[in-house]
């Protein structure tokens, strides 16, 4: 594809992965050009062919992880929660003033062996606070899309019925919420200042535990009541 | 009212404060016996005289909270984060084998102070976990109805509107899960074991941010999608 404004397109490090990918498909059906990271640059083009052959005309290439996140102003980080930081420490040079990093990371603590539906304690508080101790000064941090099953994003004749909590400083979380809205069945919420990552970080575990005691393959969400719709 | 059934009765400490009364209206409606604990048994009788003028032939009764722990199988403990520990240790000699105590508690950093927007770290993991560590061996811990907005619960004429996750071991859980399920619009969700109740009270603290931002006096809640409605 031509080069995409780096203001239109979405990079996403780990979009390999089944969340990542599923975001792909997601930004791409919805108009947006997307670039696809990863540190193997023959398995980022074979997911960039598969966003391509799920959704034609679809703008999406593949790329090596440094490379994809200096074309992006958003920049969606979807590497398993062990991998963030050797991750952010490749990149970070790469990096440009005013970019902004999304953590959807959970710390689950099945990245050490225990059971995913446990988180492990993060030292900074949430995997977003520790992406945003990671990050240089003048890079955003912003955490959302935890709650998202991977399931539900890949099926794409269906709205992914899900409220994503999306929490930072005020610019940046306005500039995510708006990408969410871009998602039929994704709502935006205003989740305040990125220490609440923490329990949008949990709500995921809690979700996987519910995945598994009532059995539902294609995943369960979250949707907050009493809020006015910000689409109606 | 007659002294009601052991088994049918619901005892709610600190019925008086708003959300335990707005429990007591909502088992009361359902036709379940409820009897306020309080310190202060005027405080209690007043409670119950206002069940009764919203719920006309409701079973209700005021008493003092250790006397009231003593006659219902489920005690609901609705008094501040700040002052569950003493509580519990005034009624623990009351209580009998069998008996079931639902931790509705949230450690707010308001406890201490800070904003209701945060919590404070609770040396067993959670609330409930306190709890079920200041409880007899032969006296179950349940977590539930934190998230339960209390406007929400006295507006009798409207469902609820939020799910109820209940966590704690099986056989109790259940027996909170069928009563979650008496009132209009609660849903009782299998929260699993009760280190689950950590997810649930964080939820509380995101759930009154969200009140805060997005000015919803009412109160927010909280639905899980993806479920089957295990009402249908």
């Amino acid at each position: 594809m031509a080069d995409p404004s780096f203001e239109d397109a979405i990079a996403i490090l780990g979009g390999t992965g089944q969340q990542g990918l599923g975001l792909a498909l997601r930004f791409a059906k919805a108009g947006r050009p997307v670039l696809i990271g990863s540190r193997d640059v023959e398995r980022a083009n074979a997911a960039a062919e598969r966003v391509r052959a799920a959704v034609p005309g679809a703008e999406v290439a593949g790329g090596e992880n440094s490379d994809t996140c200096r074309r992006a102003r958003v920049i969606v980080l979807s590497v398993p929660f062990e991998s963030t930081t050797s991750t952010l420490k490749t990149v970070r040079g790469s990096l440009v003033a005013g970019q902004i990093v999304v953590s959807m990371g959970v710390p689950l603590a099945s990245a050490t062996g225990g059971p995913a539906t446990q988180t492990l304690g993060v030292w900074q508080g949430s995997c977003a606070e520790m992406v945003a101790a990671l990050l240089p000064k003048d890079v955003d941090a912003v955490s959302a899309f935890q709650n998202v099953a991977a399931h539900r994003l890949h099926d794409l004749d269906r709205p992914v019925e899900c409220d994503v909590l999306v929490s930072g400083d005020p610019q940046p979380r306005q500039r995510i919420m708006a990408l969410c809205d871009l998602v039929p069945g994704l709502r935006a919420i205003d989740g305040g200042p990125i220490a609440n990552a923490r329990i949008a970080e949990a709500i995921t575990a809690l979700l996987i535990g519910l995945n598994i005691r009532y059995r539902i393959a294609d995943g369960t969400g979250i949707r907050f009541t009493g809020l006015p719709d910000p689409r109606s």
